[in-house]
């Protein structure tokens, strides 16, 4: 596989077909993994980080992340092409910026990947779409069982896996789901849902994860805590708690619908109008807009307009993707009119909005 | 011709086919005139603005205004009635609200209103679309003459015609033009028009008359001098400033679409996307968006929609004329409701927006 074959196509777990996947965008779960041969990357060489990746790229040949896969060495990637596996959610941005030897194992399906030389040796990721952390879990252990039986992980019988930074020490684990909540935003309950987020040791964070802004009302939920607890405790707190903001968002569009139905058709129809029609837009505007209508599009308020289309417009007009698409490398005004006008090219012919 | 045969189409001024249609909305001339044998209404009890009424009602019979004509008692219309000839301009908001006898008669085309008992006894109006004062001035002449030769005017050789107002003393004569400025509003060069304006005497006001706000970038221009001055020296006046206002704002469009065509047609392809979108819009946000997508549609922004659609949009979405059209008295919100709706079906199917 190529990138340029990723450009042509939505992820798997962009499908918006999973359980609950009106709310729950996707469900994510890493594991954080070191050799126990070398030290860690912020004490490891040039040398030394050159053989751990071939080491490893070796390795991943043998195990099989789903029919096919591929692996790119993304110290030779343009820095296009690494901003736009970072849009894909399929590497960091920590390992888009590293020096030296690193690369990605991507499954072509794009519901796993596995990072080698970001902050670990081995960050293994593995996507669905929907809330679906089970099979997150299922797919994670699998590949975990496979490397640890052919290379032999850091690991400590008081501690558990050891990693490069101690937040990461014991399971290793960060499991999240990305959860778009416009009627809390909306209605500003939100804040609710942090503090009660806060409490049980869950952070909150933006679409591209730890240190991003909240764009378009959706919000990672992960846990903080991987030390001295089990896999299953940790995923059996987010699996407890997950519903409950799920059911709250449902709760409150509901009562939005029941008491401000026409506010609330209001602001999602000119969101789509506007989409349908702008001749330059930014990215921040088209993720607030695309947030309107996928809410639009759950509450019946705009027809015939297929969660697929909206999750490919919100991830091709991320401005990597938008560029790749454009085969041209565009300034910032001019992606903002290419981005326009594949929007329009998208949404061209519609006449969705319900009367 | 029933007031309800008026709600169901637009008056000629309004089909947007006059000499420089895309900037002068209508031309229109108004002449204020009394008859000699009775006291201004100021000064007329109850029975006297019955007699004078009465009177000028029974002329008005004889005299044609155009293919067909009535006459509307004014005084025996409903509130809503009389927003609605509001609206149609072809009554003023005085007529509208003034107590006792008092009416109008209306070509059945909407080019001449002739109220009687408004401030004076006789208002006489006639309207065409775009820059065409002289046909104006020829048609109400020609009414002119034919009410003179059937009451005796109170006409002083000293001053001219006598009026309730000494504002209108001399010719009675109000020439207006009502221009669609929103290239120079949104370079904010139309103050340098107003200052231009007031050094030789136009007055400038809002689309209707008198200490009305300017809204959707339209404006009125007027004549402020009446006496000891020749109609044809007045009308003149107007003639040779307006052509030199609408190049203005042409010159500005042009340097607009030249400069920054992207933001101009992205503003008008957004305006023209909310209009067709939006579930509820208030009557100065649908006049504010209409003038941008006139605007669009005139500089080749819009294919495909026709200025007749605009005008009867902009007609039938003031209150009144809502509420005639979906007869029913309806509260603001409901009105904003059915705007939307109203604007949505006239716009519907349209795919207008140039890509």
């Amino acid at each position: 596989m190529e990138l340029s074959d990723l450009s042509r196509r939505c992820g798997e777990w962009l499908r918006g077909s999973g359980p609950d996947a009106d709310i729950v965008m996707s469900s994510r779960i890493r594991l954080a993994r070191n050799l126990a041969r070398y030290p860690f990357l912020c004490r490891a060489d040039e040398r030394v980080r050159g053989e751990i990746e071939r080491e490893l790229r070796g390795v991943m040949k043998e195990i099989p992340l789903g029919s096919s896969q591929t692996y790119f060495d993304v110290g030779q990637l343009e820095t296009l092409d690494r901003q736009f596996l970072v849009e894909r959610q399929l590497i960091s941005r920590e390992l888009a910026e590293s020096q030296g030897a690193c690369g990605v194992c991507i499954a072509d399906s794009e519901t796993v990947s596995v990072m080698v030389n970001e902050e670990d040796h081995l960050r293994l990721q593995v996507f669905r779409s929907g809330f679906a952390l089970d099979d997150c879990w299922n797919e994670i252990s699998r590949i975990d069982d496979e490397l640890e039986s052919r290379v032999s992980y850091a690991f400590s019988s008081e501690f558990g896996y050891l990693t490069a930074c101690p937040t990461n020490v014991g399971t290793g684990i960060r499991a999240s789901v990305l959860l778009h909540l416009p009627a809390l935003v909306m209605t500003k309950e939100i804040q609710k849902v942090f503090q009660a987020a806060q409490k049980i040791s869950l952070a909150v964070r933006g679409l591209y994860g730890e240190g991003s802004q909240a764009m378009g009302d959706f919000y990672q939920f992960s846990n903080q805590v991987t030390l001295g607890k089990k896999e299953d405790d940790i995923l059996g707190n987010l699996k407890s708690v997950i519903p409950s903001i799920i059911a709250y968002e449902k709760k409150v569009r509901q009562a939005l619908v029941r008491e401000n139905r026409e506010k609330l058709h209001d602001q999602v129809a000119r969101a789509f109008g506007v989409l349908r029609t702008a001749q330059t837009i930014t990215s921040d505007e088209t993720m607030q807009l695309l947030s309107s209508v996928r809410m639009g599009v759950h509450l019946g308020l705009i027809d015939d307009l297929e969660l697929p289309t909206l999750n490919e417009i919100f991830l091709n007009t991320q401005p990597a993707h938008l560029q790749k698409l454009q085969n041209a490398s565009l300034a910032s005004g001019e992606r903002n009119a290419a981005r326009a006008g594949y929007i329009r090219e998208k949404l061209a012919g519609a006449d969705h909005t319900q009367n």
